[in-house]
């Protein structure tokens, strides 16, 4: 087996009545990635046996790898391994051993007997290499036929990604004489729509054919992924690097983070860093503000508190904000949110404080003040800044947006050398 | 088009990398279902031309309803669109109205010009029919060959979250002449283990073919899913509710919902219906109890405020939570839940307030209070409940299952007709 190439079949109902995300396609492409074997197709069918085939059929015929999940457990309605093992003309019998195992699961569960169906899971096609499963009952199974590597896993999330780690990729890599690695980076942007960034990276990246490029739109903004691989860890870092800096140049305003960081945990490696604390006052996001700022471990050392004053009232007595304001300027204004983020800070004595204020919808808009209409203020020893913003899209949009755009408000202001620096 | 079968094509390297989740699939396949249309295969290929055409030439072949989102970009990796038309014989023309369209949407977002890149989603494919988008700038596509009808949609969720249920649902219903009509009954749980639920529930569902019963846990519970067909309505809704009763007598306490009810959309309605206002104080949760009350439209009618108290200092402040408790007890226990819950309630005036204190973890866990401790209070004129609750899991697990737990006890508290009656 020397193939890069794999293909993985999702077997299940419950799959194709969109019941269940299909969660297990995507975490077995991102293993089979980091090992340097690119998934080229992913199918799912349910648990009929044509559409098995069919599926069995089209794999084998793209790639060498096939990694296959689903329809090993023990009721009558998981045919996935009695089908295969006929595509491959292979017969299936009883391994004692297997049966050892499976029923010593079971007493270790408190059984005293191990249910009549499970005896279908100790039973194994001729020839099959089985990978013990830590988390389950139903064994990991490799049926090889020529170059073809077909491998069957249940479809139980957490038992599946038992096996893929401790079990599988060894299994592939030792196997695989690997000449290449991968390597996976994502540049975090926010603050530009998909297109505008496309335009503005035009030069750099449209006739690019290694790394290969992708725009993600998320609800945080737009990510710019770059593929790669190589003989060494050496020749992709630069490769990829060169890119990066290119990149950079142009839209580096807009860029958040790499990889893994997520808007919320720069923010918090910034405060940390400075030494300062955060207080937040929401009225449209929520709370949503946050919670996404204690979603980091360790954020009780920076964040203080924060207030939700949905109500007039709350925002009078929790912030100080100046009824006369509220009424004459109405609670979404550029000046509410500046009482707002100036009373949270007083109130809290914290380093800086961020305040939110708008119209979430669906109702509440009005011409003057339209579904989406947001104002954002922090304060902080410098003063305070007011941005106002327009969203588009339903309330869980709109607040995700604004919250977004309130921990990049920090981040800009802390990344700001004129005012902050190290 | 008489067919009741479709065939899900996602296309995009994200998904095939495993980077994105492939919520798109399962979406349509949901939408589609009720519709009485089954998905028979459902497949990812990436941004690759052979790859496309061979899915498409495949789906064309298994069924008469083709749905394919992604790669109706505005950049150059995104070729759905050609790769497609091309497939089918047709030309791509400049179409004029769309582009004033396209034009249009750039003008409301603010732009003086619309970007160059984006007169590509202009382009519409000889003889297509265009499904209007409103929450972005490409259109839905459906290309009609013979007995074949292939969608195209753009694969941002949100822009293909709107087109399925305004456009696409719409047409196909229209178009089908249905014979039998579906339907999927979810009833959702809370507070119960999926294995414990099922056995509890096999008296009624063991046995049970028709509607056909899938358990699907989620962070907030575990749901349990009734599938059926019939002739008409009647017959199958009598035949869903005789089941539901069943289930009902057995875990009625653990049910909060029905279908698409969240647990913060059923403790908006109770508190709708009784006249009460709501306040929060979060700990360990940050928020997030916040975020669920507001992501339900017209929530300020009852939601009065909260405070995300993380610090000790910010208890004591917005609280008034006594110094001593705090040295003695600590920050999680039942007499600072208890402190908390009853100090937002005096504070905001409100009928009735909840409190969250707990170790969301990773760190801050000890033998005595071991990372997963978390204390739940509500306070309302009758008094003040405190719960004890240990749950399992990372941070952002602990911390919905806490917010759920707490949700729960205020729905549980509203229905208690010796306290509450209508």
């Amino acid at each position: 087996m020397t193939s890069d190439r794999a293909v993985v079949i999702t077997i299940g109902n419950e799959i194709l009545s969109g019941k269940t995300v299909n969660t297990n396609a995507s975490y077995i492409s991102k293993k089979l990635g980091e090992t340097g074997i690119k998934t080229v197709r992913s199918i799912s069918v349910g648990d009929e046996r044509l559409d098995i085939q069919w599926a069995v059929k089209e794999a084998c015929s793209s790639a060498d790898i096939i990694i296959c999940t689903g329809g090993l457990g023990p009721t009558w309605d998981d045919i996935s391994k009695r089908t295969v093992s006929e595509y491959f003309g292979r017969s299936i019998k009883l391994d004692r051993e297997q049966l050892r195992i499976v029923e010593e699961k079971f007493r270790a569960l408190g059984y005293e007997k191990m249910p009549e169906n499970n005896i279908t899971q100790a039973e194994i096609p001729e020839g099959a290499v089985v990978f013990p499963n830590s988390r389950g009952t139903a064994p990991g199974l490799l049926i090889i036929d020529g170059s073809t590597h077909f491998f069957m896993l249940p479809g139980v999330p957490s038992e599946m990604k038992g096996l893929m780690p401790e079990q599988i990729i060894p299994y592939l890599q030792k196997t695989l004489q690997k000449q290449e690695i991968f390597l996976f980076r994502t540049i975090r942007t926010t603050g530009i729509n998909e297109s505008l960034l496309a335009e503005l990276l035009h030069p750099v990246l449209g006739n690019l054919d290694d790394p290969e490029v992708a725009f993600l739109p998320n609800p945080y903004g737009v990510d710019v992924g770059l593929t790669t691989k190589g003989k060494n860890n050496e020749e992709i870092l630069q490769k990829v690097r060169r890119i990066e800096e290119d990149i950079l140049k142009i839209v580096s305003k807009y860029i958040y983070g790499y990889d893994d960081d997520t808007m919320e945990s720069i923010v918090g490696f910034l405060l940390k860093k400075l030494d300062l604390s955060l207080s937040t006052a929401e009225s449209c996001t929520g709370g949503l503000i946050g919670d996404r700022i204690t979603a980091v471990p360790g954020s009780s050392e920076y964040f203080d508190r924060g207030v939700i004053t949905y109500s007039n009232q709350s925002k009078i007595d929790l912030l100080d904000v100046d009824p006369s304001t509220l009424e004459e300027k109405g609670a979404v204004s550029e000046e509410i949110a500046r009482q707002m983020a100036e009373g949270i800070r007083k109130k809290s004595g914290c380093d800086i404080s961020i305040a939110t204020t708008g119209i979430a919808g669906p109702s509440g808009g009005s011409p003057e003040k339209p579904v989406g209409l947001v104002y954002i203020a922090l304060a902080d020893k410098f003063g305070t800044v007011v941005h106002k913003l327009h969203f588009r899209g339903e309330r869980t949009r709109i607040k995700q947006q604004t919250t977004q755009a309130a921990l990049n408000l920090i981040r800009l202001r802390l990344n700001d050398k004129n005012l902050y620096s190290d």
